[in-house]
């Protein structure tokens, strides 16, 4: 077909915020499909926080990216060609499709997406893994009931600007806590959050004190650092944390930031709980008809922030997840819908 | 009566180790009972870590000692004069009776304790508030698994010594994390834990990698610190972490150290939850008749620490707690038994 497949791959493992020299930006030819494979176009790229994550060395949640590797990433594509019964040209699919315009598969751990029932980047958004993680690390962690008060870090973000609004769905009184006024009012006016905290320009710890008076019975911590330790010192007895991530310390040169107020767990009888979005794999389709109804009656709203740089502008759009640009499902446009 | 009543008050909060002139030493006469209260001789008094926290300031849970009142413990002692139809002189009983020789009542909070079924010290220890601890944080919070690897640091103290001893009755492996070659020898000797990490000699996480190679299915947390960031790195997937105490952190004078391994709750699907025992109050019928039977088939041992120092000997033997020289329940003998 003599067609070019650009990829990023990981030149080394980055000291803090990655840097143009941890890439090795690579052009070859794109291989014809063999017997049971398909080849993909990739039109869009999930960026995620966890890619930071996966770029260290060491024991994980999953194996790290191997240094000479094409960057994983979630992704949504096109099938162009397939030897692969499954699949037929022009299918758009999902999966780990990597930092690259093209990906060649064997079917495995890819998905069937129809364009017709939501736009692609939804299926990297709220119908994609951060829809996952934010429902069942709010319904299965956190257990919400209905009146109690839930706060949620990264509020503008792609997995918690979902996550308060499931509560809102579910009867809660959600308050997110944000970087600037701008993803404040997008919290409260967009997504109807009853209230956002600017860490930037408050005290998290006094606001919480205001928003949250009888306590927080629900904290998804997607941040860690500060913000994890105030939110501890305003727990409602039986509280649940739910530990999803931890942004703020991602880049750390030096070593994470643990939560001082962790005895906050004892005295209010408190739990603090790890989830990994992949341990419900087998749930998938249960959360995506709920969200998808949700999002076709309009209880729900699906943000994303689409960069249209293609795949050589991955190194820098990135970094955005990290500078508090973003907002929203953050996805990089690779290839033409 | 005539009697004179010899106490210790609270003067003034402490800035890490209480000090001597963080108490006030009293003698008073001891007033009669009034219609419906009872007059207790205090035998034993139980020193626990936790009275570091009720010393301090601000919202817990429980309320701080007040400056100026009877300095807050537990103790068994004999009724000596009784105004209330419940009690009769010559019953023995366990309550918050305070560190003072005698202790006035209206019978409100007080168990009746039999010296004929158990030495007096037990009903402070086995079948007391840290029997209590043991029980329901291993059983209801750790919720350790036959086969699975228990860990508990302090394992020589009045409540690690029943964690690891009810988790062997339980079928699980059990390392204890103690302090010196002593305590060491003790929790597997006599304990019958099956391996003991000596935190002041080894590399307690290396030592962890060696004990439990598939890692740490439940840590009963006692000290915090160090030692806390230390299991982390060595959870085992769906780890649950039961903190009852942080013992490393209570006298510290600079912020308390937050575990900066807490991401490991996410990498495992672990989690870590605060436990109070006064939340069982309504179970503890239920432990005692279970740990009593362990005790009488000698499946369970009770360690005492008993200082026969009369009341006077108090502020210096509860710095016992913090200094590593107490083994087992610390029990201070204040009258004759």
């Amino acid at each position: 077909m003599g067609r070019t497949n650009r990829q990023y791959r990981l030149a080394k493992r980055p000291v803090g915020l990655p840097a143009p020299s941890d890439w090795d930006y690579v052009e070859q030819p794109v291989a014809e499909p063999g017997e049971g494979q398909l080849l993909i176009e990739v039109i869009y790229l999930s960026l995620d926080p966890a890619m930071r994550g996966w770029m260290n060395e060491g024991r994980s949640y999953i194996p790290p990216v191997e240094i000479g590797a094409v960057m994983r990433a979630g992704g949504v594509g096109r099938v162009i060609a397939s030897r692969n019964p499954q699949y037929v040209v022009g299918d758009y699919v999902s999966g780990a499709l990597g930092v690259q315009e093209y990906h060649l598969s064997d079917g495995r751990g890819l998905t069937k997406v129809d364009p017709e029932q939501a736009p692609l980047p939804v299926y990297l958004g709220v119908l994609g893994m951060p829809g996952m993680t934010a429902y069942f690390g709010l319904l299965d962690i956190g257990r919400p009931e209905r009146g109690q008060t839930v706060v949620v870090s990264g509020a503008a973000g792609a997995v918690g600007s979902v996550v308060g609004q499931i509560a809102k769905i579910n009867g809660c009184r959600v308050i997110g806590i944000a970087g600037g006024e701008r993803k404040c009012r997008l919290v409260v006016e967009e997504l109807g959050f009853d209230a956002c905290i600017d860490y930037k320009s408050e005290d998290v710890r006094k606001a919480l004190h205001e928003a949250a008076p009888d306590g927080v019975d629900v904290y998804f911590d997607n941040v860690g650092g500060d913000i994890l330790d105030a939110v501890l010192t305003r727990l409602a007895r039986g509280a649940r944390i739910v530990i999803c991530g931890a942004i703020s310390q991602y880049n750390a040169t030096d070593q994470v930031k643990g939560p001082a107020n962790y005895l906050s767990l004892l005295v209010n009888r408190a739990s603090m709980t790890g989830m990994v979005v992949f341990d419900y794999a087998g749930r998938y389709p249960e959360a995506t008809t709920e969200l998808a109804g949700w999002l076709s009656t309009g209880k729900l709203r699906s943000l994303e922030d689409v960069v249209d740089g293609g795949v050589q502008a991955f190194p820098d759009t990135l970094l955005r997840l990290f500078n508090g640009d973003n907002t929203g499902k953050l996805v990089l446009q690779v290839g033409t819908a």
